[in-house]
């Protein structure tokens, strides 16, 4: 581990976050940088997202740095930089030339690909877009990656995967079955990489790929400085973000719609697994060290991967207990004063009634534990909100 | 309907024609041209294929017009002649000037969809090749039709969208899942063109677009003339051209390797549902008039559509009886007069025991049938090997 008081400190490794000014992605660089072992190198279009995003993040570490380590090395101050591509994905070029430009810098040694579109609704009404920059996107960065020997890969999937759970907790060995536009790309770009894990190679060797899915659950919350946080472009689509809104003022809707409380809940309302986006990042980062070829985390890992040739692996990353819309709506209550009134409108199409993680595989295997709660989430969430009502911009 | 003696004549309606050259495609265009209805346009990047084989699809066309009728009309000798571009589905600024260069000459009216890898052993080796070539250019392929109002869409898909079917014969509504990359892209596919059929357009009108999915079962033989006929670069994948191929001596095995004769079948070899091309190739002319709005045909398969706006619609094309293996060699013995040896090995991974269609769906509401005989399968296919030993080279 290369700390800022290593004399000898490893390189760092180039590691492409892909989306990486995105809500999730900011977070998970922000945990990347944090270890100084790894030269984070961002590609976003900014679709969902801004670069001020990718700034912060990277003021912020350098401060925490500073702060913990008054004399810290050049390699660790180096840690804190992010290389920032502004970069579609949909464009092979554009892609390949990224790749290229480190290939006289030890090349890029793992890609973590976070990007993609992520509203169900929209989903279903232009669908080809969401097919092309979810799935076909994803077909050629692997193709890519494959021309520059770049061979290990963490995937942000989500318990859409799953579409209506039959059980719940949902394990990972649960059948995938999207139940959505959105839910069908993260579904077919999990077979794809999987696919692609199992295949064997012209010379009879199996492919020396890896991939590590990470099932996200429901993220929220923010850093606790408040520096960096959740903003996504137009009017928040989900629950959390949108109470804030609300209670900042920026989205003026007199009353929240709860859609449905007749669900087979216990208050009726729908009920998700909510977790610290701090939490989430850090389990990124622990799935980068599980690609490490060799190590013991490595073996244990794909040791139980499900693929035919044992080097793909699904986790599940959630507390494995579930909030209803209700319970949120209080929490945000205590945590904003604000006093928000619902008023209960109709089931929404495509609405699971309920989705919580079993999350005992990723605990066992990875170590990885969601320890902040939603009391947390809540107030760092809030702090974001009321300092940046606006978010980046 | 326009003949050849019509005085007033319907004008030619552009059908683009994915995949013209291949085996499938070129006796599809050739069911096409006899009709006299439609401007075919060709897109072939001749992977798996002969730019020849379309110039004689063209001759035996115009040849059989002059035959029937002495004084052919200027148009139905217009008919006749096929546009053939040679381009690569994956490359979308190639497509899209194709799509633009018939924009004044009334646009394209409908496409038939067919290219496609399709080896199934290749695809579990090349995956990132399949995905890219079967989905994402069936995505962008989609994309490009949206852009330029084209509507109408008939899809090759394929029994092996059914995996290891639960139940035989095989009905439409079977769930879908790929066995294999090549089935999983097909399975994707399918799923990506109901969802655009499925989508609703900004305006808050559903889509214009409809689509017939044709799942194929096991084509063989070739036109009697043995002018077209199958020819896969490479060593034939399919048991019935390889036989063609072993007679002819252009494979010179001295045996046919049997995968396995202890499924629960018959005499314990695979089972599978074999019709004619021209059979099979006649069923695009019925569900390219289904495609017609307004028509009595258009309403009643659309009736059916299991897609929620009623836009989608998947048909087995298949006689709904089954050959095995050793049938199959009986029956090319008969027509080739060759001794064939088999030997019996191990079953093949990814093999199913049975694949037989229900056709019932395809025969009451397009009025599908494929009358072809075994025998003739084996006697077109081998007129077709002894004509043209190497094929089109
Ligand atoms: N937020 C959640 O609740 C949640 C839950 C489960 C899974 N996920 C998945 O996590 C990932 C990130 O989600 P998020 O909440 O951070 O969303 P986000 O929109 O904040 O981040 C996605 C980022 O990807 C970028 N992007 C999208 N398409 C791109 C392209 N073609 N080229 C370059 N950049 C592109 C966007 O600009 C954005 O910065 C997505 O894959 C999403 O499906 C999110
Ligand atoms: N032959 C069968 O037994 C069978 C059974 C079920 C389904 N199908 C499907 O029917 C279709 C045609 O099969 P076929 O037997 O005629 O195969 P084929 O290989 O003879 O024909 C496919 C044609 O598509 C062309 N092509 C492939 N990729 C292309 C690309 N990117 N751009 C342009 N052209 C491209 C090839 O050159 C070839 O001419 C395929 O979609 C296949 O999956 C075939």
């Amino acid at each position: 581990m290369t700390t800022a008081n290593s004399n000898t400190p490893e390189l760092l490794k180039n590691v492409l976050v892909t989306g990486g000014a995105g809500y999730i992605g900011s977070h998970v660089i922000y945990t990347l940088l944090r270890t100084h072992k790894y030269k984070v190198i961002s590609i976003d279009n900014y679709h969902n997202s801004f670069p001020a995003a990718l700034t912060r993040v990277s003021s912020l570490a350098l401060s925490e740095l500073k702060e913990s380590s008054p004399e810290p090395s050049a390699q660790d101050i180096d840690s804190t930089v992010i290389d920032v591509h502004e970069c579609d994905l949909i464009n092979p070029t554009a892609v390949r030339s990224i790749f290229s430009s480190y290939a006289s810098k030890g090349g890029i040694w793992g890609v973590i690909h976070i990007a993609a579109y992520k509203a169900v609704g929209e989903s279903s009404e232009i669908p080809l877009t969401y097919y092309a920059n979810n799935v076909a996107a994803t077909i050629s960065l692997l193709q890519i990656m494959q021309e520059f020997h770049c061979t290990r890969l963490i995937y942000s999937s989500s318990a859409t995967v799953y579409g209506v759970p039959p059980d719940i907790p949902i394990k990972e060995e649960t059948r995938r079955e999207g139940d959505s536009v959105y839910g069908r790309t993260k579904v077919m770009c999990e077979l794809i990489i999987e696919d692609f894990c199992d295949s064997i190679m012209n010379d009879g060797e199996t492919n020396p790929f890896q991939a590590i899915s990470l099932r996200y659950f429901n993220p929220a919350g923010a850093h606790p400085s408040g520096y960096i946080g959740e903003h996504p472009r137009g009017r928040p689509e989900n629950l959390l973000p949108l109470l804030a809104h609300m209670a900042v003022g920026t989205v003026t809707d007199p009353v929240l719609k709860v859609f449905g409380n007749d669900y087979p809940t216990a208050d009726g309302t729908c009920v998700r697994d909510y977790l610290h986006i701090l939490d989430l990042a850090a389990g990124h980062v622990i799935a980068l060290q599980a690609l490490e070829e060799g190590s013991e985390l490595n073996a244990k890992v794909f040791a139980g991967s499900t693929s035919s040739n044992g080097k793909f692996k699904a986790y599940n990353l959630g507390k494995g207990h579930g909030m209803s819309v209700m319970q949120i709506v209080d929490a945000m209550r205590k945590a904003t004063g604000h006093d928000y009134k619902t008023e209960v409108i109709g089931r929404r199409r495509g609405d699971v009634p309920e989705l919580i993680a079993d999350p005992a595989l990723a605990r066992a295997e990875l170590g990885f534990d969601a320890p902040r709660d939603l009391e947390t989430m809540c107030r760092d969430l809030w702090n974001w909100q009321v300092k940046n009502p606006t978010g980046y911009e």
